[in-house]
């Protein structure tokens, strides 16, 4: 088999068999059903080798992430996953010196689609440098989706997991440290918050999975919904690493402006709290109070004695477009 | 404004407003609503710059491009176009070179967005090599589709439009030569046969389109199908510049192997096919009968004289994937 029958069969039956698919890969079109009374939720994002990875990067983590980033975008919204596309651009000196490459590619991506219970419907695969764009599609019920525009003065800001991690990883990676196992775990896979996501439909009045930092996404909340928050940085969840190299650096970057976390944040009416106790457990991670939405627009930071802290970097630079 | 702000000025609201689009660029996600006893069918496809087009191409008609190679798609299934993503990869030195390409590349994008009732719902923009990927989605009637695995013997075969024009563009170009705008047009900007698509719903028991060369996309539905089928080489239909280069090349391979045709290869039992006559002068392209499906496996070319004419090249040699 050459490399053109390797990724047709490799990819031909990725995921998860699915009724509400009539037809799959291998026509003009894939021809799908959405349930009735459900909405499609669809997001679009592109992994492109030296701007959101590295060349010799895992490809089975690449083809996992690939993948989680789009099931990410999903449980913002509270959608649940069905299907995926794929566009995959592929240089051909890539697997002549890799034949393995394709197979733990998708490996990677097959395996994450598994577990979401996410069937590939379609794709393309092209000559060209390494980059990888995947659709994702899910269904919300009609009015149950959360948006970014409905965060009330007086929520409280929630945030899942810890921040930062991914962010450090890449720190010591580009300082050509070694880089710690969880870390790098947390960089190259993230785990999408699906089940938390959905989870909130009723719950939440705002949300958004945090890819940017948490800075600059907790923004797009605040301009989306006409408000302003106030954050008590004391309360950032962080993990060992991550708290230690705050206190060495002598400024919060790490969990506030570094991208790649893909935790969810979201907003929730003081009168909701109790109903969310049981998340925490069954999401597998921590939900934490951050901080309190208020009527005047911007952010504002509290330190750890309670004065203002300015932001310095309030997001790393980077290239927003459509749907970012 | 930065470049950021402009891609989001031009593309925030590309195409015609939908009222099925609920949620459109801006969140996590797009929410969107598939009418009650529709399918919805999607394809995705990626041009690479240095693979599918060159990297000092007319920006506006890679647009109007990158969307028609996805019409063609929906067009070849019978299904009504209604959204588009686009995911595009741009490296920043050429918008600081050229400070109109976006929005030239917007112009060629949203006109023919306009032109066929298509929205952008959502998308990624990032840094790195040129390329766009576009997913396209439409609708059609449960049970209308027209797959590719419908032929039965004795069908006619028809294909719209002329063949080869784009290859025959193709070559002058790589020759240096001047290339004549009629054939450049049909490269750069070709014409989705989307209407005539829907037209065929119910009359045509196969179709794709002809994107790859006659040979091999006929191919895909005598596979598909498990048939064969018998093609009279003097009945394609051809334009003079490539009746000529035929003649003048002493082969056929640009009607039946070069790529970018754009045009639909269908099906028809031959008791419908006076049912069709109208759609040639309503779809605004000829629809050629050139050929038979027939039981025996495998593709059969005669030439003028009756005899079979050997394929020396069946399709070039192309990159294929899932979905392709």
């Amino acid at each position: 088999m050459n490399e053109f029958d390797l990724i047709r069969t490799y990819f031909a039956a990725l995921g998860t068999p699915r009724e509400d698919v009539e037809l799959g890969v291998g026509d003009d079109c894939a021809l799908l059903a959405v349930p009735p009374g459900q909405r499609l939720a669809v997001s679009i994002d592109t992994l492109v080798c030296g701007t959101h990875f590295l060349a010799d990067c895992d490809p089975e983590a690449l083809g996992h992430k690939s993948l989680a980033v789009g099931l990410s975008d999903l449980g913002a919204m509270g959608a649940e996953p069905a299907w995926m596309t794929l566009a995959l651009t592929l240089p051909p000196e890539l697997v002549s010196r890799n034949p393995n490459w394709i197979a733990a590619f998708a490996r990677g991506l097959g395996d994450l689609a598994l577990e979401h219970g996410v069937r590939l419907v379609g794709g393309d695969t092209t000559r060209g440098p390494l980059s990888v764009t995947v659709q994702v599609h899910g269904f919300v019920p009609q009015g149950a989706a959360i948006r970014r525009s409905g965060a009330r003065p007086g929520d409280r800001v929630y945030v899942s997991g810890t921040l930062g991690d991914a962010g450090l990883a890449l720190r010591q990676i580009l300082a050509g440290v070694p880089v710690e196992p969880g870390l790098r775990e947390r960089l190259e896979r993230p785990t999408p918050r699906v089940a938390l996501g959905m989870a909130l439909r009723g719950l939440a009045t705002a949300m958004i999975d945090v890819s940017d930092g948490l800075a600059a996404d907790l923004g797009h909340i605040l301009e989306s919904s006409g408000v302003g928050a106030e954050l008590r940085l004391e309360s950032l969840p962080l993990s060992l690493a991550v708290a230690e190299a705050v206190v060495a650096a002598g400024d919060w970057a790490l969990p506030l402006a570094s991208g790649d976390d893909y935790e969810l944040c979201f907003c929730l009416p003081t009168d909701r709290e109790t109903e969310i106790r049981g998340l925490a457990e069954r999401g597998g991670c921590p939900l934490t109070p951050i901080g309190r939405i208020r009527k005047d627009a911007g952010l504002r930071c509290l330190g750890p004695d309670g004065s203002p802290v300015l932001l310095a970097r309030a997001g790393f630079d980077h290239f927003p477009g459509p749907g970012d």
